[in-house]
């Protein structure tokens, strides 16, 4: 493998933030991979790492953090936690829908409101079948780059009181602005955004998740074992977790949590719009990249996705090549006629303007 | 934290092997925290990994290795995808028991043969119930320090060969001399012997237990989603998971088990008895601590259990304070009147000598 050291604009695994590194040569010198994660130590670092993401996503004392092994864990333990009978999902991509497929997978009732690969929702044209019990959005999809706005979510929930609302916000977290007080779980993993190495799921889940998963419970349904709602909830109340965990992994997020703290949500939202915009306005201008999601409104500001008209395999290859510079392939079906941009905090202004300056000089 | 670095006898988390760290270090040179789990370099590492432990373990062709969040969620997807009605449970300690109690949690009809705690197996006694289609093994509950030999499980499956048979060997895999052309399924995780920071399950599966799984699914049964036995298998193939999974700790595993091999499983077999014998030999001569397993066959070479004439905390916390050397409290009821040692490759022989030259010292 090359020594020269390459910059990422991938959405995930993505390019990882600027002190993680730094952060896991910390945890090796304090020798965080032999505790125990039944000891005051641990405790302390899970402790750390929810008093951090609750600044970061200001989250109510009503929400507790949970950790699992991955984002596409968590799809399957709400299914099975918090649907008894029938979920209801926004299918605006190909994560989405996999989301809905695993409904249907755990043989519940699954209904769905999908559009055509590159569009979006707004709350006033979605409708709520009368007996989901749960409500499944993706706010940013990784595979189309398209959003769904915090306020178009927060409408759909004001319209649903009575049902739960979960948010996949794999791909946008820090970047979208929920209100927790409103929506009743959302979900990440750490290999986005926060740029960290894969293998840690993220659950914001609050009590009303957990009680819709005892109901079940106490309905004979099953929920799962060591990761079932109550058994996470119950561990998080001792800041324990029901397995042995990714220790490391959790150790490292409270520290970039703690670093996007200090930086600020809102300037790193600031900055996330501020990259965008020059991205969409590079393509807008450009003859050979076209932007993809038509509705501005629906443009993904963390996943960047444009039309291309060379080959787009060739046009990371010769990025790679020449710059260093690594971008992705279209999902699915446009791998070869896409690319898509990640625009995590792990790249800063200059960095995606030489980037843009790179692409110009592609052709 | 104390900058002093500690010698960790624990079992699990346990002390790093030594080579772990720079093993990590050498993935963050090559970036492997921010390449796509769908990339040809991916595929390698996770070959890598695949052929490495097939020489540890002396694989068959027809068993497949297989990667979850931890061993835990492996005892969850066992029973779900191998279980259509009936499981039968060797419980031989707190680990066993959980296992067990997994199936109940999960709605199967779950038999159990218990042992009381410290008490072992022998293939003799074991009589399967009829209609069960698991057996459940645990080669070494960390638990009690109990052990169940290798030829005592293939003596279990051979009297039951219409039967599928798992072995739980997360504390004391690859020391376990498991004969994989028997046996259909064996699982463990990366922070007990194999030295490493927590967060990865690896889970051994052959074709039976993956056509078991289908035919539930066949019958309407709920095998989950992402992690169905054929799901996994199915990525396996390709040398790709279903989801972004833990690629550090991947191609972490599959150096340590290179590792492994350049020494040789049965350089590290004899060496594990080695010290095992002198833990124990230790103990019968002491007149503060006794061995708890009073069957020698059922004694762990892995995990060695001694009753404390003292509490137990107190020789932890003594022993910690003057050597740096860290030894693990009893399971359970037992937390302070046992300890418990962990023999893992970590340490060496002069290492555990250092160790009962200490303990003899405390008093």
């Amino acid at each position: 493998m090359s020594v020269q050291q390459k910059l990422f604009f991938t959405p995930g695994p993505a390019g990882l933030f600027p002190t993680v590194q730094s952060h896991y040569e910390q945890a090796f010198r304090e020798q965080i991979g032999s505790i125990s994660h039944r000891s005051a130590t641990f405790r302390k670092i899970y402790q750390h790492a929810d008093e951090q993401l609750r600044i970061l996503f200001q989250l109510p004392k009503e929400t507790g953090v949970l950790f699992t092994g991955s984002a596409t864990e968590v799809w399957e333990r709400i299914i099975m936690n918090t649907v008894e009978h029938e979920s209801f999902h926004l299918v605006n991509g190909s994560f989405s829908k996999k989301f809905f497929e695993f409904s249907q997978q755990l043989h519940k009732y699954a209904h769905s409101f999908q559009k055509p690969f590159g569009e979006g929702f707004d709350a006033k044209e979605v409708e709520v079948p009368a007996y989901a019990e749960l409500i499944c959005c993706t706010t940013n999809e990784t595979s189309s780059g398209v959003q769904m706005r915090a306020q178009e979510i927060h409408k759909v929930k004001k319209a649903n009181k009575d049902k739960l609302l979960v948010v996949d916000m794999v791909s946008s977290a820090p970047y979208t602005d929920l209100d927790f007080s409103l929506i009743d779980s959302a979900f990440f993993s750490v290999q986005k955004a926060f740029g960290m190495p894969a293998g840690l799921g993220v659950w914001f889940a609050n009590e009303a998740m957990v009680e819709k998963s005892k109901r079940i419970q106490q309905h004979e349904g099953i929920v799962g074992t060591y990761h079932s709602l109550s058994s996470l909830w119950d561990n998080y109340q001792k800041f324990e977790t029901p397995e042995t965990p990714n220790v490391l992994s959790i150790y490292v997020l409270g520290k970039i949590a703690e670093d996007f703290n200090k930086i600020g949500v809102s300037t790193i939202r600031k900055e996330t719009d501020r990259k965008a915009k020059a991205l969409y306005d590079f393509a807008q201008k450009s003859d050979q990249f076209e932007i993809f999601v038509e509705n501005e409104s629906h443009r993904s500001a963390t996943v960047i996705v444009l039309n291309c008209k060379e080959n787009s395999s060739k046009v990371i290859q010769e990025l790679e090549s020449k710059t260093g510079m690594v971008v992705c392939a279209g999902y699915g079906k446009l791998k070869e006629s896409q690319i898509r941009i990640a625009n995590f905090p792990n790249v800063d202004f200059a960095q995606v303007q030489e980037l843009i300056e790179n692409l110009k000089k592609l052709f």
